[in-house]
């Protein structure tokens, strides 16, 4: 899990969950791809989470991705979440009624990024939203780096977010 | 320029041009900035490139990035663009008009990108794309890697892109 790594989307179709399974999929009707897709390697890679996770994401709205956010915060990953202005609302419901900590940029400009930083030791950065859209049909890109002063420097990002940015 | 690299925006201000001359910055009443900034630091990346420059961005609209893309142009290096169907007009012309090579993606999904693969060497991707408002005030970031097994997957994205795309 240290190597770089890049997932391009969209994918070719939603992977069969029993694909990683010991004994694989053995119904021969399954309509699910047999094949390693980026959305199951994403959700691998969050779920991989042990600590932290800290999403800043200029769009949350994947109720799927936000899913497994919740999920990391109920087994006790401390889950920090900042996003942009928009759709706050869906966001603010679906985080926060969890108990997930959220930020949002106000101002006028942009908080355009689009990254991840799970125990402080990996990010994953792109072009890759947790949208609707990103979900399924855009082109998109994610890049997964550990290297530490790669990984500092987004931590440094994100908390200077965090600072900044009010409770609302 | 092989390490990993990373870039975030907004920068403080223009970095002065004297900057990295060998005298350095000798107006006392200078109001650019006398510290490294993102912007300066990707020109200088993009400028890097001697042999082809592929740039795969959702948006493509800064005059001043176009700018540098003729440059390279100009003194032989093979500039190939791809951009989603937003704003086609403007870089049609600024591109074309100087012998670019530019294709779009007009389906109806996103062509969300925002890479650039520099000689087959190095790439830079994140949430940044070459419009207005990334120039200038929204947070952003770009991060360069150059492993080759990263390269690799990012331009046989771009070149299976390049053979879907028509025209226009
Ligand atoms: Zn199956
Ligand atoms: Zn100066």
């Amino acid at each position: 899990t240290e190597q770089t790594e890049v997932l391009f989307f969209p994918d070719e179709g939603l992977q069969c969950p029993r694909l990683n399974s010991r004994r694989g999929c053995l119904d021969p009707k399954c309509r699910s791809k047999h094949t390693p897709q980026s959305l199951a390697r994403l959700e691998e890679i969050l779920k991989s989470a042990t600590k932290s996770c800290d999403v800043c994401m200029f769009v949350i709205a994947s109720q799927q991705l936000i899913d497994i956010l919740v999920e990391l915060h109920l087994r006790g990953v401390h889950v920090r979440c900042i996003a942009d202005n928009q759709d706050m609302d869906g966001v603010l419901h679906a985080l926060r009624s969890n108990g997930i900590l959220v930020k949002f940029d106000k101002s006028d400009y942009l908080m355009h990024h689009k990254f991840v930083v799970i125990d402080s030791k990996i990010v994953l950065t792109g072009s890759y939203n947790f949208s609707r859209g990103g979900m399924g049909i855009n082109r998109e890109n994610i890049v997964k780096v550990s290297y530490p002063h790669i990984v500092d420097a987004y931590v440094n990002e994100f908390n200077e977010m965090w600072r900044i940015y009010g409770k609302t």
